[in-house]
């Protein structure tokens, strides 16, 4: 199996995240988005939505979309819930972490990091921020109640919501306000067999 | 169990297309986003989100995020794959519909149904145009070698993509270079139990 990635993006970092969790290797092949590396012919045949991660079985079948990778990786994993409502539950979160966190703040932090926050881009920048504290505020209501998303064992949701939530100071987002989302990600980060995000210099 | 949606959403169309299919019957809960009915305290107290569609078991808990309540409902039925890989392929095309295809297409529509094309938002309009064209343009490529998205089995995938594929033309979207999505649309529609979109008047 190998997984095409780019190393400073939060949705291939969730693949690296659950490899280590479960002590499980693949090969690696790093992609430049930058530098239009998702976009040639070559790619697109692999992956017509010209988008990373993507992974590629032994017998060059491919699947796309981070969380749906996880979801196959992770199968039969203590990671996915085994009843019917606590699945269901998982995948709200992850459903969430795509449609209301990460276009707010994986956005936010590439204007920032990746665009060097250009004037013309500002406005859109401080809206992304908005939408990303409101997603954090949903988060944090949940990690009053129970110690990971899904309740007190971490799933598959949590490595979702993970990897870009421990970079949003990147995204000029501070998480200051957020005491209780703090604590989830010190626990994540104290599980046996994590990885830190590598960020390629 | 009561399933809270907008009858002219397509993400609570859903909802009422896969039950529908199953034979099922829930109760329906009218509510007005238009009107701010998604966001009042009653509303957020059983979705912090303030969304719709949200499904509330008999026990009281609440379940949000559309194609988390499909996987949920149709728990066990045929519409979800029981090989791992076909599984995750499933799950592939609801994200992709998340993230790729409803922002694009919805919320076009949303722009010209709701908001009327208002001239302040024409260049978004157009954007989202093109976005949604590229999402369409990665449906008919498989399309052309599958009858529907995951194989030749019907799955969730088929419902998620098919609620706002179904009224691209509210956005001023013609599927007229599409004629694989075209034969795939009337085979969704030819199913048993099929509910077409109900339109409050
Ligand atoms: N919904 C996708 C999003 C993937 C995505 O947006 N990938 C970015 C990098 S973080 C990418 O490949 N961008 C390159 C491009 O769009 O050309 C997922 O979760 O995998
Ligand atoms: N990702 C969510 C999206 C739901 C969504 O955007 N719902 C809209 C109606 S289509 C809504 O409730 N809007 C009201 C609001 O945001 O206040 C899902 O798939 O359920």
């Amino acid at each position: 199996m190998k997984v095409y990635g780019d190393s400073r993006s939060g949705n291939c970092y969730k693949i690296q995240l659950l490899l280590g969790l479960l002590g499980k290797q693949c090969e690696w092949i790093e992609i430049d988005i930058l530098a239009g590396e998702t976009q040639t012919e070559a790619f697109k045949a692999r992956n017509p939505v010209g988008k990373i991660p993507l992974l590629e079985l032994s017998d060059g079948r491919c699947l796309s979309e981070s969380n749906a990778i996880l979801n196959y990786l992770a199968a039969g994993s203590s990671l996915i819930p085994n009843t019917e409502f606590e699945l269901a539950k998982m995948l709200q979160w992850q459903f969430f972490e795509q449609y209301s966190h990460e276009p707010a703040i994986a956005v936010a932090r590439f204007i920032n990091v990746y665009l060097g926050l250009p004037a013309d881009r500002k406005q859109e920048y401080q809206q992304k921020q908005e939408a990303g504290h409101k997603a954090l505020a949903v988060m944090e209501h949940q990690l009053l109640q129970t110690l990971y998303l899904v309740g007190n064992q971490m799933t598959l949701a949590d490595i979702s919501l993970y990897a870009y939530t421990h970079v949003a100071h990147e995204a000029g987002i501070s998480l200051d306000g957020y005491p209780a989302i703090k604590r989830w990600l010190s626990m994540v980060a104290d599980q046996r067999g994590y990885m830190p995000m590598q960020v390629k210099s």
